[in-house]
Order: C-alpha cells, then structure tokens, then sequence
C-alpha cells in the first residue's frame, strides 16, 4: 500500500515540478525515499510533484512501522561501514531546517519572470528593479562534501577600492537556491528512470572517448561570435533607456542585435536545461552607472568572455535556443522561438535522454574517484583565484593610487629643481634646466602610464577570474551526480549480496536501467570536467600571455620615455 | 680718548682671536663699532682680543654721550634712505640677545680639539663622543637677508624611515655657530686694513676674468683622487678599532692610509683658513653601526663625493695643507706638516692678502646685484634639494616596502594559482602550470628588483643633494661680503658728500685701500659663485644621467624578466 503523509504547512508551488498543498491535505508519497528534502507525492485530485519533505509527516500504520523499524535493522547489517556510511548520506535527509525552506521563497518571487518568461514582461527596461534579487554582496553556494566539512564557492569579486558594492544579479543567484541541486542535475529522477521524453536524432549529443577520458563530441562547424557597437537606445519618448550591442556570428556574418536582458533570458533557459554543464555566468548586473562609458566597456568585455565560452562548449554551442538567438533577426520568428525555447521538454532529467555514450560502460569507482579529485581540485582553484583576485584588485588600486602619486611626487620635485636652477641663467646651466624639467615631466608621465596601466593588464585578469569564479559556483551542482553514483552502487550492492535480483525484490533489468543511466550521468559529467580542463588551460595560458605582453609594453614604453629624458642630457 | 667698557659677565676665550675677561674688569675698545657682535679691546695688561658685545656696557661721559648724540644727526643727513637703511644694517649690532650668546658656549668646548688641536689628543678614537657636538637633528645656518626677512639653511637630510636620526657632526656645526661669519669671511678686518702677513709667491691665488666673470684661476696641475679599500684597523690590544682607507691621488700615484678623523682635522683646517670659500662637508658621523658593512660602504662614497669635490676646486685642491694631506707617508713628516698648519698665518682675513685680482676693479653695485641674485637663487635651491630629497627618501622607502610587496604579493598569488593547477595531472596543463609557478617567481624577483634599486640610483642622488644641503649652509658665511660692500658703498658715499676727505678725517689713500680690498672681497666671492655654478652643472648633470641611466637598466632587467616568464608559456 502507498504510503500517504499529512501536510503541516502551506506550501505554494513556484517552480514547475512542484506541487502546491495546503495544511492538513492527505497526499500520497510515489516514493518514502526524500531527494534532497523533497517528496514526490500526488494530491486527491491526482496532481503530482514536489512537496518540501519537511512540510509533511508520514502517516503509517503500527504493523508498518514495526516491519519498517524489524526490517532495517538486517536489510543494512552486511553493509561494510563504508558503503553504509555512503548510503546513509544519500538516504537521510539532509540536515536543512524550516528556515532554509521559508528563507529563499523571496528569492524567488524575485526570480519569477525568468522562470515564467512571458512576452508580456520582455519590454520592460533590462534592469528592472523586479529582476535583482535581495542577495547580499557575497553570492555563494555552499557545497557539503563527504567529509562533512563544508567550503563555500564564492562568486563575489570585490570591486575596486571603495566603489558601491554592487549587487549581485538574479542570474548569479538563481542556480544557486534551494531548488537547484534538484532542478538542476535532474539526476536522480533520471536513475529512477522517470525521465520521459522524445529525443529526435538532431536533439542527440555524443559524448565520445578521448585521449583523457570521456569529452563531448566536439562541434563540426566550430564558430565565434563578435560583441561590437554598444548603443544606447531609447523608448516610451526617451522615458527609458538601454543599450544594445551588436553579434555577429562568424558562421552566419549577418548581425543580431541584442539587449542584456535577451542575454538573461537565454541564460535562464540554458541554464535550466543543461543539468550537467556549467553555463557561464553573464557579467554582474549594475545598478549604477551603467550609462557610462567604463560600466559600457566593462559589461561588453564581459559578454565577450561569455560569448566565447559559450561558443567554445560543443553542447551548449549548438544547442537551438542558443542559435536562435544568434540568428534571428524577425521579430515573430523571435518570438515563436522564445516560446518553443520555454516549453522546450528535454529540460533538467530529460536532458540526460538526449546523450549517447561511448559502447564501454565506466568503471563507477574510477568516476567516483575522478569526481573527488575534480572536486578538491576546485576547491584549491576557487581558493586561489580568490586570492589571486583580491591580490590583483589591491595591486590595481596601488598603481593607480600610491605608485602614480609617487613617480608623479618625484616629477615635482625634480620640476621645482629645475625652476630654481632656471634663477641663474648663465648660458652653461640652460640646458640642464632643460632636461632636468624634461625628467620631472617624465615621472610624470610615469606616474600615468601607472595609472592606466590596470586597465590594459589587471583587469583582463580580474575578468577572467569573475567568469571562472561562475564556474567553480556552478560545479556542485555539476558534480552532485557523485552522490547519486554513490547511492547506486551501495544500492546495487546491497541488492546482490542480498540476492535480492532473485529474491525478486529487484530485477535485473531495473539494475541494469540504472546502471545505464549511471553510466550516461558519468560520462556527461566527466565529459564536462574534462571540457572544463581545457578551456581552463587554454583561457589562463592566453591571459597570463596577454598580461605579461602587456606589462612588457609598460615597461617598454617607462624605458622608452626615460631614455628621450637621458638624451637631453647629452647636450645640456 | 679711548672709549672704555666694563665686563658684565665672565667669559672664557675659546678660538683664537677671543679674549677671556672677568665681571667688573675694565677693557679699552679698539673701536667702537662692534662687528657681528663682537668688540675689539684690550685689558689691563695690554692683552687684546674679541669679546661679546653684550657681556659689556660701554662706558662714557656726559659730554661724550652729548658730542655722540648731536653729531650723530647732521652725519648722516644728507643719506638717501636706501643708504641710510644699508650703512644701519652694518653699524648696528645684529638684534642678538644673551640667550645667543651664551647658548652655543656647549658647543665650543665640544669642538675644543679641532681648534686647538694637539699631536696629543690626534691618537683618540676617531669618533670619541666628545668629537660629536650636542646638536639637535636639523643643523642649520640662520641667515639674515637685508629685507629683515631670515630663512633658514638645513643640512640635515633625514634617514630613511625610521631609523635613529644620526647625531649631526662638529665638523656640519662648526662654521655654523656664533663666531662663524667673523671667523670664515675675515672680510671686516681686511676691509679695515688690518690683516698683515707675510705672502710667498707660492701662495699666490689668482682670480681672473672669465667668460662669466671672475673665476678662480684654474689648476695648471689638476688631479683627482681615489678613495679604497676601507679596512677594518685596531690598536691598543683590540681595545680600540677604526677604519683606514687608502687614498691615491691621481699626481703621485702613491696611496697613503688615513682615517676619518685625518679629514675632519683637514676640514677644520680649510675651514678655518678659507673665508670665502665654501669648503665641502664632510659627510656626517653616525655613532651606530660604524662597522657595518652599509655604513662603511655609505662613508666611503661620502668620502668620494668630498674629495671630488675638493680636487676640483682651483684654490683648495692646491693649497698646502690638502697637498701635505694627500701626499705626506712619513710619520714624522706628518706631524711637522700639521704643525706648521695649525700655525699658518695666511688663514681668515690674512686669507684675502694671497688674492691676486684682474686690473679691472669691479663695479661695487653689479657685484651686490649678483650675489644678491645669488642669495635668491641659493634659498630656492635650498628648498627645492629639500623637497627632493624628502621625495626621493620617501620614494626609496616605498619602493623598499609597498612597491616590493605588492610585486612579491602578486607573485606568490600566481604561485598558489599554479599550484592549485598542479592539482590536475593532465599532460596537457603541466606546460601551463609551470610557467604560471615561473611567472609568479617573476614576480617576487621583480619585488626584490624594487627592493634593490635604491641603492643603485636614489642613494647617490640624495648623497649629492647631502653634499649640496653642506655647500648652501656654507654661502652664507661666502657671501657676508654683500654687507661690508654696502656698509664700504655708504660709507664712502658719505665721507665724499660731506668733503670728508678734503677735511681729513679720512685721506684718499684710506678711501681707495677700502676700494682696493673690497674689490679683492668681490672677486674671491664672484670666483666662488661661479665655481659653485659650475660644479653643480657638472654634478647635477651627471648624477640626473647617472639615475636616468640606472632606471633604464632597471626596467629593461624587469622587461627581461617578464619576457624570459612570457617564452614559458610558447611550449605550454
């Protein structure tokens, strides 16, 4: 008999998936099994979804909580200490009280027309107060490992000096919310094989063995796409005012233009689809300035590192919400895919329908194995960009602050000599005072170039490390298909020590099902771990090259200017 | 009659020259006109020196005071206000109350030993306390302009950061105290006729015309002079230890050992003979550290710059006391040499009897013009070698400090970044996460780079801008002269107004003696003005080529850096 629970507080749906209850409604679970803290249960009337596992209580009978009580006691005995330890965390609950159920409804109130996208809501101004969630500066998700310990993935990257703290956008926060572990992997429901959709061949994505493990297939028709001309644009008679940029795609050369919030939109939808990939972070939402040309510049630079991640990623390249909005230029067109792209159904679990893998299946403890390293791996990364980060900002801040007003001091000061030596003005000492006011006038310059420096070299850096920073906030939820290989294996243990295939309880076809689609997971998120490397490898090797490039140039042109001052000399 | 005095206060002669007296003693002033304060008189038994104005009243009789009160009137009457406002300046004693007088007292018997020094204190250690005035930090001359306004010459060049502010030496607060203007410029008494010497040929200095003026006749035999091997030296059973260096003049090629103390005898014999010309300073004592490697090696470029400094001068690389100085290796020889130094008559006003000058005299009104244009000129060197100095001090501390660490900062964020990379073992990120691991050793080498560069190009500027702070507390002193000349000017005017040559009261022959030697005043004064000028064109020159020179190196060493960093990342 399926077990039912009484509901103990409302709860309204917010997101699809979810199932909107009242207090003290009778709901049967599909399965006693919570996912994260949620339950999968129906209503009277037959609807079925999410409920917050702690929003209800689970009615059973005597007998049944007697079997249930006798039963677990030698069902687990077997299980070494390990693969118990394991099992545990995926079948307890996870420690989150009321507060970490009620806190982020705001959030997503806020959250809501990205979710509910609608035509009507697509005019309003880009940067809609509606559409910046009340976040706290530091945007970050907090991923419990193994262990037990916990660190924290940061995406906050300080801004310079003592400017305005700028607030984090929705983008940043949406999928880092309570929901998004679920929504986001869509893992579990894809293992239990609940995932059902149609996949058309062109809908397929292959992951494929490479040199280093599984990789996405790369893509065929490789492209870029340019972000050039932001112009500022408005409406409502010069009421409202944005800016638009024009991409131009390098397969199609034909211009799209578009708006920051078109950008947010696809990055909703991507980022909802693609379960396993970690879809670039756009550059942060401000809320000031944005009308002014460094905020204009710095936001292009910005979606230019978000364009080229996306066109690098083979599946995220291709995929058709992507190059529809790329390509199209009409205004109905447009529309027509907006809508399809926001009823798209291989979204979240069904995603996972569409990968086809590599004939040999993965050995489970090896991914395994490959998933704790990755995931130690991001954590000293996230450290050190960190660091790197705070480091780079200071020393940004130093050069246009404390270095400039020093060479620029040392130019007055050699100025102010050079003024008093100009008193005697016997024929001999003219061409001193010439060159001595030469060189104050050079410091200065030095003092300049210090200042504008920053901006041609550290904050290219400081860019790169906001982009990857969204990455490394991304992979807990990539690699959270970890805990759900774990479960399995355990899982599939226990039910063959305990010849439970023969006992019946168990099928091998179910085992097997699920293993398939361990495997699917596993690929996907190797395949994805491995495109990370490598465009990990590629961005660092090409901005550390650029950076010193451009801090030869400094000092560079700091010689090249010191020596038109030594010349002066050469007949003073 | 000869007017008289009684002594209020005891004082005790401490120079030459000075007269010891007693409270209620009677004097006879040789005359009534007291000369930077100071009167010349005779005792009871005929003894006849220098003593305070101020330690005495001037005795008179009624009819006396009458006789001086109505003739001082019609005397100077027919004066136009300019010269009436000059020749005040010079026959009024300077406004100077005790305090002045008896303050620098301290100061005297601190540099007891260089006046009167002996061949029996010549063996204490070089730097006895007692050799070290109790000066405050800042050592300065106060100068009083004929504006009545004063600023204020300061040699002290403070130490970088917060180390001990050195004790300034006897040798910077010598020719700085009360007896200096009598003492150095000697112009007074030869002016008066009253220098009387026997001159040789051989000590015969010429001033002759130049393109720009007088100019000191240049050294027919120039030579210049190295300064090595400082070596570590100890006597009484190691009790005692002092540095010897090894001096080879470029004329006799022949080295000889002296000590630090052997040039401070030497200063304050050149001092003490040279009234118009600024004799280099030595540079300061330091009482810690004196064996320290830093110190050392900061003393010996001291020393460098002083004996530059003083071969390039016409009259002092030649005289005979630098000669012997230079030149003497035998024991015995040296003490005899010294002897006859302390005891050189040709020293102060005597000084001005070996000047030779063109047959053209000067005319009195351009010769104050310009050295008015040079006290000007002086001042505002004086402030902007301060602020420089400050500067670059305050630059070489940054560039030691902030700039370093910032550099090394970065470097050791790169550092962590490479080695969170190492963390993925792929072959294709180890080529990566080398050269970012080389990189941020770029970084903290280029830390240590603006660690080092103090030392190579900001410390020789400011031992100049040290050596430069000495020579312009000396002008006062060397320019004095203006005022003999303008009290001579009014003087001369007067008597020739008022037919006081024809009356007598001074013959023509006296008339042009004053012309004769103030003429001589003139061009010794013009020849070190212009001297000065052409060393500080010489030395600036070359030091702003010499830094210039060092920065280039060093950005070109750090480009270097960066681009060896840069190849890193072609095979990565």
């Amino acid at each position: 008999m399926a077990l039912q629970a009484r509901v103990i507080y409302d709860f309204n749906s917010e997101n699809p998936g979810e199932l909107s209850v009242k207090e003290s409604e009778i709901l049967t679970l599909i399965s006693e099994q919570d996912i994260d803290g949620w339950l999968e249960s129906s209503n009277s009337k037959g609807d079925r979804g999410l409920v917050p596992a702690s929003y209800v209580e689970i009615l059973r009978s005597e007998a049944e909580l007697n079997s249930y009580n006798i039963n677990a006691e030698p069902r687990y005995s077997n299980i070494p200490a390990g693969g118990f330890d394991k099992l545990q965390n995926f079948s307890k609950p996870p420690p989150v009280g009321l507060t970490a159920y009620t806190a982020p409804i705001q959030e997503h109130h806020n959250n809501k027309h990205h979710i509910q996208g609608s035509d009507d809501d697509w005019d309003d101004d880009w940067d809609d107060s509606s559409t910046v969630a009340d976040e706290p500066g530091n945007v970050g998700g907090r991923y419990q490992d193994s262990e037990g310990s916990t660190y924290r993935v940061t995406t906050h990257i300080g801004p310079r000096g003592n400017a305005t703290q700028a607030k984090s956008s929705a983008t940043v926060g949406r999928n880092l919310n309570r929901f998004s572990t679920f929504v986001k992997s869509g893992g579990e429901a894809f293992v239990l094989g609940e995932a059902l959709g149609f996949v058309k061949d062109g809908d397929k994505l292959c992951v494929v063995l490479g040199q280093y493990g599984p990789e996405w297939q790369e893509n065929p028709y490789p492209f870029s796409c340019t972000i050039d001309d932001p112009t500022k644009q408005t409406k409502f008679k010069g009421m409202k005012s944005y800016i638009s940029y024009k991409l131009t795609p390098t397969h199609t050369q034909n211009p799209v233009s578009r708006r920051y919030k078109h950008f947010d939109w696809l990055y909703a939808r991507l980022a909802e689809k693609f379960p396993v990939i970690s879809v670039p972070h756009l550059p942060e939402k401000q809320a000031t300035g944005r009308f002014e040309e460094d905020f204009i510049s710095k936001r292009r630079k910005g979606l230019i590192w978000w364009m080229n991640h996306m066109t690098s990623h083979p599946v995220l390249s291709k995929c058709d919400v992507f190059q529809h909005f790329l390509t199209c230029t009409d205004e109905k067109a447009w529309k027509q895919g907006k809508r399809k792209a926001e009823k798209d159904e291989l979204v979240g679990a069904n995603f996972f329908l569409t990968i086809s893998t590599p004939p040999a299946p993965l050995d489970f403890q090896e991914v395994e194995s490959k998933i704790d390293g990755f995931k130690t791996f991001t954590k000293r990364m996230d450290d050190s960009t960190m660091q790197l980060n705070a480091t780079v900002n200071e020393f940004a801040r130093k050069q246009m602050g404390g270095f400039k007003k020093e060479y620029q001091k040392v130019g007055m000061s050699f100025k102010a000599l050079s003024q008093a030596f100009e008193m005697d003005q016997q024929t001999y000492s003219s061409g001193l005072n010439h060159a001595i006011s030469f060189t104050g006038d050079t410091y200065e310059a030095i003092g300049e170039y210090f200042y504008e420096q920053p901006s041609k070299d550290l904050d290219p850096v400081m860019d790169l490390l906001a982009l990857y920073q969204g990455h490394l906030a991304n992979f807990p939820d990539v690699i959270h298909v970890q805990k759900v290989l774990r479960a399995t294996r355990a899982l599939t243990k226990v039910k063959e020590s305990q010849k439970h295939v023969e006992e019946g309880k168990m099928d091998r076809a179910q085992a097997d099902g699920i293993n398939d689609r361990c495997n699917i997971i596993s690929c996907a998120t190797l395949a994805e771990i491995q495109h990370f490397h490598h465009i990990r490898v590629r961005d660092f090797k090409a901005q550390m090259q650029h950076h010193l490039q451009q801090q030869i140039a400094f000092f560079q042109k700091i010689t090249g200017k010191l020596e038109e001052a030594l010349q002066k000399y050469d007949n003073a």
